[in-house]
């Protein structure tokens, strides 16, 4: 790619970028589009902004992420959302940190150096002709071999690994805090006067499960057990119920369409509403309504004493006996009654909870392996793509293009976005399956699940952009030498390294101009909000759920940032000019999130910061990457002194250790020191407990009776405490 | 070594046996041996045995090892003991149902085929002449390249492996029960009411170590916490008061040569008590301690006050609470307030409690450097020990002994016992270097330290005389193949397995005539004793010392037996006569120790069964060794379907993995529903309390006040529960 190219791809994308800028300023001051642009405050009952909607300024949002506190978004969007922001924080501090010595410092060295114009004058291999562009000049691709310069590039490895350690440990430490404060919530949080057990073996005969859970926790926690909510097989009551909320959605529909037009509406009942007879809604759906009910009910009867699993959330009356029992072994075999800390209710996955221990170990094996399958089978077509849409590569293999191509606004165009965006889509692509293949691990929680599902698209991001299309690039000629001889792929990945480093800057100038462009805009949740208001919704409840807007998605989002982590740790000493890029990147995220996070989205769960120890460890692996694949490059420039580059990749190893001694446990379980804080009130269990039935088996009429098969003799709390 | 001279061996020990089996017979029959063959009884106070001693016939003790039920090992010596018998009896039930099937059908497999007569008369090689005995010819190595009878021996591997599976699953599961059983004791165990938390920060200022432990706890256990005792810097008070006792012992001393020859005795109170001053002893001790007592008083309270360090015993007043806090995470930072099951108050090893967790990080992973080094420089001598020992060797390399060496039966006897008495030699020099290094690894209690010690003694004894021995017995032919091709160490070690088949064979032999000989006679002890009790003992505390038992000493019993079984599984199918050896081994240990343990050994702790998951995964790792071996012998044979050997290699990981999965836990803590159970009484927490005080501290005048500085205000139990 020629510098041309790249300055075009910047321009167009920074064009794009205020156009859509623009838009957002013009658009979200308009009432109409208020639900689109600030969600949460509207669901939490608060004004768009703060102060007069006249007075303000078009860029008051720009101030307003940058100055609410931490504390405000941890209040708002929760302890996961600052933790994504302490990310991004740490992430740019990182690379602010290391451009303020190394771009100075290296890209004049590498400037004044001419190993390339040195080598195109003397070279006859004709490959080496033409691929350097003026950017790389600036590179170290540019530095001649065994340089008294590698010195200062040596150097440099160690500066970036050194900042980055500081970042991580302060980072680590503060989220830790974050999650503590949080945890020490003097509000009584559900999940933390509950556990979940699993692998509940089968009562003794004349027992139900729910009477043999009950004395076993009775036996043990005589004063503080307070009930069990035995976990069921709900599939079919949960059909039952969904329809049940169907047909309710639809008798409102049908009801407002009448009292709108006073004409009653009606439909078919045949497929899809499209054959069949045809019947007046409002009836037809009371009757189905009323039909639901009396088989919900008996269904949830049936479910309540006939379908109990071998798990169960079992609560206590105070937090302190709940986490200490989350954390201990409760049978001498320990493949029985374990034990975790429970989920939010809403986070539960209530069908994995019945899976057995080796069940669940043998699915995460399975699905390892067919992770590691889609891994390396995605890679082909990856490769494969990166491989073509190299111009030179299209025009040899598709010789009647070359006519279009040789047009240089097409060819521009085409050398600027076609690899990027054939990425970009691919990528798309699959979050939902990773997602789906997390669940089926027998993972007992949302967030968890999420985490799993965002660890496997970090592997595969890694892998298959990094590594595809570094060494895609050059693919014809190395994989033959791959083949031969595997030891050399860190040397073959070294070398390819400088000639994809323009290919990464357009890149990541792309994913945050146009990416974080559309995500503060919000141009499409807009039109298609608009398109549904106008044609489709008819109740308040159906314009609710057009613009009712999710969660930040942490999945696809965290793995996508630690691609481009990955790949300006990668750079940031081959190229320092990456870095430049990189600081744009995040902060630009940094300030455009936040306010979608105080503004738009709703969180859907809250784990308390347990993705951090996560993220902590892969943006040490991306250093890990960097600092084998810098040790790899430094030997390709003849560098004898690259073994230097041996003990800090050793040091990495030991940091990653004593963090992980130091930190992990506590966002793993959750500490005693934590927990023992006194609550503002006594907590009120009946709702503790209320807030983990499903909805398909809470009942409607506030009838607890009919939980008396699944749940244990309510005994009174007042009492137990006063004893 | 020659058919005869491997008779001459087994008949020399067998005879050895039958004389140390006689003299025992005669020797314990005798009033005065009765402390040396019967201290574990004398100290219980009971008769040395049950009934009348007159009409008791000579093997009785055989009679009553055999009979007595598991539970009374259990009350008499402890479930370690027993465990240790599990071990014996699941050893020797591997090898018996092993040898039940091996023995009939793989000998004569190997004795009908005639590969070594073959070869003797086809080749020209001199080497392979006269290097195979009688033996051999029962052995593998007698079976032709590539027959048909390879099949067999490769079932056999199958057979072995499932009876071990079998044999280990039982073991564990009946383990387990033993572990938990003993737990749940009726009786208050002081251990069960206690945690050891370590890593304790520093107070904030205007508190002391003690109040920060005890309102830390306070905090979190308001009902359930009892007190505290902080763990004080003891070495001084320690000096102070081994010498108190050490005068108290010689006073004693004095006074009973007074009064049985009506002299004052004197001494000299220069160096060794060889020079200086004379003096009358009575009054010179008295005036010692009388001196040592004041010197100890102000000590302790310097020590209380002073000396407090970063590591505590905090006391539960109910073991329920006390299961579910040392196994629970206290601090948000897992690297303070760290906590553990406490140990036993006599196993606790003070000094090493106020290391901090990195420092024992650090330690540990030192010491593991520490044995590899040892492990690979003593392997050094042993292979060259071995190597010289072979007689053609010797003779080779000293010629001069020829002569001497010519005699037949001189060179019979260096033949047979030479190497194995080298062997047996070295091995006794190492188990103390080994506990000294686990002591520094930091760890808090001494029966930790030995299983730590265990583990390093059975990676020595595997490496250096199994593999030292195989390899050193063709060491000069083999070293420089070795040098060149690292990878071919399976194939040699297969290769020179069959030519040290009859070196181990002796070796099984010798070790179970003459060790188990030698440990039922109790000649060594019994001569000590009569020596010490006729010139040295005085008094009756000094007699009672002199026939004190000592325990079974675990620590250097396990790597031993263990030594023994990787060596039979390794020959099992390549030489089967060795099962022969084995059971005949285990068999008799099992009945000789159980009369040791019965009547002569007293348990210095109690682990209850800690050491089992150890023992499980080195059996295991044992059988993991053999496969690995026959795998390579049998592609020695060039039988290809060796690669049917990969399955079972595969299952004994599987199997191992689900062992931990499901037994592991429970022997790392202590499960919730075994504490569970109902004491008998209400346990007296005082006493639980004093228990944990070390002897120096411990006061002489039962003045409780003394401790108020290192300990919290006494909270009434009764109190508290009727709350």
């Amino acid at each position: 790619m020629e510098f041309g190219s790249f300055l075009v791809s910047l321009g167009t994308s920074a064009i794009i970028f205020v156009v859509l800028m623009l838009l957002f300023t013009w658009l979200s001051k308009k009432q109409g589009n208020f639900p689109i642009y600030y969600p949460n405050r509207i669901l939490k009952d608060l004004e768009p902004w703060e102060g007069s909607s006249l007075t303000r300024s078009p860029f008051a949002w720009f101030r307003e992420a940058f100055s609410t506190p931490e504390q405000e978004v941890v209040n708002v969007s929760g302890v996961d959302t600052a933790v994504y922001f302490v990310f991004l924080s740490t992430v740019l501090g990182i690379f602010a940190l290391s451009g303020v010595l190394l771009l100075p410092v290296l890209l004049p060295l590498a400037a004044t150096d001419d190993s390339i114009k040195s080598n195109a004058r003397n070279t006859t291999d004709t490959v080496s002709e033409g691929t350097f562009s003026q950017l790389d000049n600036l590179s170290m691709a540019n530095v001649t071999k065994r340089s008294w310069r590698l010195w200062v590039f040596l150097g440099a490895v160690y500066w970036v690994s050194v900042v980055t350690y500081f970042m991580l440990w302060k980072a680590y430490k503060h989220v830790s805090t974050l999650r503590a404060q949080a945890l020490m919530s003097a509000d009584a949080l559900p999940e933390q006067f509950a556990i979940l057990v699993r692998d509940i073996p089968s009562p003794p005969s004349g027992q139900t499960q729910k009477e043999f859970i009950d004395s076993f926790f009775r036996e043990i926690y005589p004063e503080t057990f307070y009930r069990s909510l035995v976990v069921t097989e709900n599939s079919k009551v949960n059909k039952i119920w969904e329809n049940l909320e169907g047909y309710k959605k639809k008798l409102a529909r049908a009801e407002a369409i009448n009292a709108s037009t006073n004409t009653r509406p009606t439909n078919k009942i045949g497929f899809l509403g499209l054959v069949g007879k045809q019947v007046d809604s409002i009836e037809y759906y009371t009757e189905l309504i009323n039909d639901s009910v009396a088989k919900l009910e008996t269904e949830q009867k049936a479910v309540l004493a006939e379908k109990q699993q071998t798990a169960a959330v079992v609560f206590f009356t105070d937090r302190v006996t709940a986490t200490l029992a989350a954390q201990s072994l409760h049978c001498q075999m320990s493949d029985k009654w374990t034990v975790t800390e429970a989920p939010e209710p809403r986070q539960l996955i209530w069908k994995n909870l019945k899976i057995k221990l080796f069940g669940r170990i043998i699915r995460q094996y399975l699905i390892y392996f067919i992770v590691a399958v889609t891994i390396l089978f995605y890679m082909i077509p990856i490769v494969a793509i990166s491989a073509f849409t190299t111009l030179q590569n299209l025009k040899k293999l598709l010789p009647f293009i070359k006519p279009i191509v040789d047009i240089a606004f097409i060819r521009t165009i085409l050398q600027s976005y076609l690899p990027q965006i054939a990425l970009l889509v691919f990528l798309a692509l699959l979050p939902k399956f990773l997602m789906f293949l997390s669940k089926a691990e027998g993972i007992p929680s949302q967030s968890h699940a999420i985490r799993a599902a965002s660890g496997k698209y970090f592997y595969f991001s890694v892998f298959n952009v990094f590594i595809g299309v570094t060494l895609g690039g050059s693919l014809f000629d190395t994989l033959k030498v791959i083949q031969k001889d595997p030891k050399s792929t860190v040397s073959i990945l070294a070398t390819s390294l400088p000639k994809s480093a323009t290919f990464f800057l357009t890149y990541v100038a792309l994913k945050f101009f146009i990416g974080y462009g559309l995500e503060l805009s919000r141009l499409i949740p807009l039109i298609i909000f608009h398109i549904k208001k106008k044609y489709l919704c008819k109740t308040e409840d159906e314009v609710k759920e057009a613009w009712y807007p999710g969660d930040l998605s942490y999945s696809t989002r965290v793995p996508g940032d630690m691609l481009i982590l990955t790949i300006t740790f990668c750079y940031s000493v081959i190229a320092p000019l990456i870095l430049i890029f990189a600081v744009i990147y995040f902060a630009l995220g940094w300030l455009i999130l936040r306010n979608q996070a105080l503004k738009v989205y709703v969180p859907s769960y809250e784990s308390y910061g347990r993705m951090w120890p996560h993220i902590h460890t892969r943006i040490l692996a991306a250093l890990f990457l960097f600092q084998v694949v810098m040790f790899g490059y430094l030997g390709i420039k003849e560098f004898i002194w690259a073994v230097l580059l041996v003990p800090i990749i050793v040091i990495s190893l030991l940091f990653g250790y004593v963090c992980r001694q130091k930190f992990y446990k506590g966002f793993e379980h959750t500490a005693l020191e934590v927990v023992s804080h006194e609550l503002k009130q006594s907590p009120n269990l009946e709702e503790i407990f209320k807030a983990y039935i499903p909805h398909s088996l809470s009942t409607h009429k506030g009838d607890d009776h009919q939980f008396k098969g699944a749940m244990s003799r309510y005994q009174d709390y007042a009492a137990i405490s006063a004893a």
